[in-house]
């Protein structure tokens, strides 16, 4: 399945995404948050789906929330593809590095990204996102794709100067309003044939400037879901972010690139979908 | 107001402390959550509670769950005391060090702090948490006040080669499972006459290791509030923990100190009660 959610930010409502049709399933479920997954919704609304249910269409013109409802967190993983360890010639991280991601950054896929306050170093970072399925502590890598329910296209925008220049960890460029645009939609895991391998691109203002696979992780999601169950519990409907290959604005030589208000950034990944944030200044 | 929430982990209802009494107060509100802070809930309660309803004594042998329901997020100052930078010859910091503690690390306050799988670092960090009352994004200094609902006392457990030896961020040793015991009650802005002013200690089998107070604090409630909210939307209900001053495991010569198996830690602040943690090893 596909899952979307449709409507006014906030007051999203769960949908369905059948080809390029979207249907409204908020007949069948409250919405695709902790409770939902936690549950065995996902299976519950598969089985719904088999008796062919009238479904209300969705207007193509209808605007796209997150697929997944706030979770209890975004984490997301560091320095993750080889690619750009050797591009930047930083060596291999030993153990994944993780942050967190404010989770009111969450946003539609196709919201715009507000350039926040004093920000002259707006920048992009595309990502495969993994959900998780159910409660896991201690997971053995073995057993870890069991806690996963699907996958999403994510845009793990950074405010580079509040990320690195002013004192202590990452998290001060990481959360802001809107720099987590997730979808258009999580596929759950049937959808996706082999997540190892799913080619990636973004472009801003159509010129490319990321262009990888996920071939090219460090640490792949068994791993990932093992190793950070070892530090915290993560709960159904949680959004952890594999990390971003090349070609972010930061690294482009010889000067680095960031956003201004008007830029276009478009980004896609492989049985994933594709988003499209228009920057924006902020104004109150 | 001081406000409790009790009975079993994950279903705690709310209530006021009264003197040294506990009542019941889900009937007239369902939870000290998002929705009671964004909905003026504090003063909806306290409206309520002038018309002498008949409230359910709840006994003191029934267990406390953190006094405020799961936030969005719980966010940490490191390096916040001037007693503490002078302890360790660090400068003050010129902006606030800020970190995210995963919220699944929030319990009551005297459940048992589970030593996590492969810790031998285990440690303790009193704090004073304040709670946002509503929603803040770019808000003023003079009018910060006006987003605080009210304090808590905090330990911020810490597994501290978590959260400094395996690479990256401090996020791997900041949010284990019991590592936020928080209260035991919150108590409303309008119960702390100067929040400015208050004395705290924390114990391990009775040796006290920290003991100090909320004014050698650097950065102040109302500027961390400014600040947070230039780089994230704070939401009601969020909890903020401002930092530890010195005394920590970490930090005592000529060898650190760690917490194992058995070990009974005891803190208090003025005006916002005690607490006490007993240590446990992890067991499944």
């Amino acid at each position: 399945m596909k899952l979307i959610r449709f409507g006014e930010a906030s007051k999203e409502k769960p949908g369905i995404l059948i080809g390029d049709k979207r249907y409204d399933v908020s007949s069948i479920v409250s919405d695709y948050n902790e409770a939902f997954f936690e549950g065995n919704g996902l299976e519950s609304l598969e089985v719904a789906l088999k008796n062919n249910p009238t479904l209300p269409e969705v207007d193509a013109s209808v605007r796209l929330g997150s697929p997944v409802a706030r979770p209890s967190k975004i984490i997301c993983i560091g320095l993750n593809y080889v690619d750009h360890c050797k591009e930047t010639n930083a060596p291999i991280p030993v153990e994944p590095i993780i942050f967190f991601k404010s989770t009111t950054a969450l946003c539609g896929p196709n919201d715009d990204v507000i350039i926040p306050k004093n920000s002259n170093k707006t920048d992009w970072e595309i990502e495969l996102v993994f959900i998780i399925g159910k409660k896991a502590s201690y997971v053995e890598e073995a057993e870890a794709m069991d806690y996963v329910a699907g996958y999403c296209l994510h845009n793990d925008y950074s405010e580079r100067a509040f990320q690195l220049e002013l004192g202590g960890q990452w998290c001060k460029g990481k959360g802001c309003d809107t720099f987590a645009p997730l979808g258009p939609f999580m596929a759950t895991k049937d959808e996706i044939a082999d997540v190892d391998n799913l080619s990636m691109w973004l472009t801003v203002n159509g010129i490319k400037y990321q262009n990888s696979n996920t071939s090219n992780l460090v640490f792949k999601i068994p791993f990932l879901v093992h190793y950070l169950s070892q530090f915290m519990t993560l709960l159904p409907g949680d959004i952890i972010s594999t990390g971003t290959p090349p070609g972010v604005g930061l690294g482009i030589k010889p000067d680095p690139i960031y956003l201004k208000a008007g830029d276009v950034v478009e980004l896609g990944m492989e049985g994933l979908g594709t988003s499209k944030q228009v920057a924006v200044a902020y104004s109150k």
